[in-house]
């Protein structure tokens, strides 16, 4: 049976994640109302998910509401903010409450296991589309911005690349990817805990959403300089190291996206420091390159020649060239 | 020419609105970063507008800017909450310069209005649709929720209820309304202004965004009580009157919704201050009905007689009954 749009809100939008004590009114009112500790900036953050673009129609709506949640949390984690609230703008062609009831398993796992609370939301009717905005606190000053990466510096990336890219590239292709490289696109985690370790180390961070050239290529403006990438440095699951070794193509850990790893700028004397932290809570670290006074990002072969690698990564507006 | 996703964003989304103290970083970094003053509390909202649902195709997207940021600070206004940042995630079917910069011009002008900042933004290629969060501040035990409404107080509501959804019958119609009233749909006014001015006075407040029988009945169900609606003290413009007179049919001021007056309840001896706090800002109040211990709301008719009424209100997902 159809619900009313209050009947969908108050059923599934309601005590949705971990209970807060700075939430003082949910969902339920014209607004929610929160507080933000004493001496915390706020970080906020929105992305859109839209099917067919982002994911495919028919993906399994648990995965869907996790990694919709997960992207936002990524942004969070790439400045070093710790995360509190979340707010969902839900189009559906239909009210389903199958389908919600799955989604918002998948969204309250993740929200539970980063103690997020969910204090708003909307249902609407139309093409099926999710928009998450997060919020958290970062202390004055800590914040990890794109633009104070400096010439001389290493450029670190968390976890490894091109895994998004290749299982899209085989389902794409009519297979079934092995279920750890499915997961790794549709059920990514958010590098919350290392971007709070990075966080009094790194000179600045960028989560690789959008493919490794893109966003390193956003700090680099950002920054005003540019950077060295050597390739063979770069952290690839034994199945990309594959299909590189195949097919010569560095596309996917360079220009596929949707890793939500973090990429991140060091001064050099701080590696180790980092690696030390990074350690701590088990998270991979790789250093892949050097940040340059010249613009642009060169690419480097392990013999020291540059290759040309698309200076693409995603954009869900491509340029008409 | 098509712009990428990144240069949209930078031309058009980049310092719009009212430029912010608090507003430490914003559009163009992971997150956007603010400072909530100390002492307040954050109001937060979430609402979307998908073409086809919310507005016709084809809507001039300058008042489709007005209107979205505008549905969003009414919830605000309706929580008596000073608005200060919003974020736009905007779905389109293809880049357009001309409609965003037409679209950011309305929603431009009515951010510069109530000093509102835009911290961050998302596009994504898809059908047609609008999610905006607004952020506003309010006192802590301040803010004008739904749930206190007591029996014996009286109904008050600003501005005159019906017009919007004349405006939308008449175009539905193939009509094209008359200028005021076609602004009464496509360009509404937050009533930020009185929802301050209430603040101290109202003890519950909703915007009519679904009609006055379902939003006053969110207070009802909230605060466990009842009301009363005198029908012949309801607001209403000449053309509205005119068409109840000639229809017998109240399912304008009633049941079409999209008003987004506020409608308050106070006690009976607040009412002379509410008209003088409401009358110093050029307000219009009406003193619609009375809240009840019964559940459920009851229309009298100018004889007294119990009138029946839909007890919908827009819904973007209908019952099925």
């Amino acid at each position: 049976m159809a619900l009313s749009e209050f009947e969908l809100i108050e059923r599934f939008f309601s005590h949705i994640g971990h209970p807060r004590e700075d939430v003082l009114l949910g969902v339920g009112d014209d607004c929610a109302l929160v507080q933000v500790p004493a001496g915390e900036n706020l970080a906020v953050s929105v992305d859109t998910l839209v099917e067919g673009v982002h994911f495919y129609a028919g993906t399994d709506p648990e995965k869907l509401g996790h990694k919709a949640l997960a992207v936002n949390l990524s942004d969070l984690a790439a400045m070093g903010a710790i995360p509190a609230w979340a707010t969902l703008a839900l189009t559906l062609p239909e009210s389903d409450s199958e389908w919600l009831k799955s989604f918002m398993r998948g969204f309250s796992a993740l929200a539970n296991r980063h103690r997020v609370q969910l204090v708003g939301g909307d249902t609407t009717r139309g093409a099926l589309s999710v928009t998450i905005q997060v919020h958290g606190f970062v202390p004055p000053g800590k914040a990890l911005t794109r633009d104070a990466a400096r010439a001389g510096e290493r450029i670190g990336i968390t976890g490894t690349l091109g895994d998004a890219g290749l299982a899209l590239q085989q389902m794409a292709g009519g297979r079934l990817p092995e279920k750890w490289l499915r997961e790794r696109l549709e059920a990514p985690s958010p590098r919350l805990a290392a971007g709070l370790a990075l966080r009094d180390l790194a000179t600045s961070a960028i989560d690789v959403s959008d493919g490794l050239l893109a966003d390193l290529g956003h700090i680099c403006a950002r920054s005003r300089v540019g950077a060295r990438l050597e390739l063979w440095n770069l952290p690839l699951s034994h199945e990309v190291d594959e299909h590189i070794k195949m097919s010569g193509d560095w596309s996917l850990p360079l220009t596929a996206g949707d890793d939500y790893e973090l990429c991140f700028t060091v001064p050099p004397d701080s590696c180790r420091q980092i690696e030390a932290a990074l350690g701590g809570i088990e998270e991979r670290v790789a250093w892949i390159g050097v940040v340059e006074k010249d613009p642009g990002i060169r690419c480097l072969n392990a013999d020291g020649r540059q290759i040309e690698a698309g200076q693409g990564g995603y954009q869900h507006f491509q340029s008409a060239k």
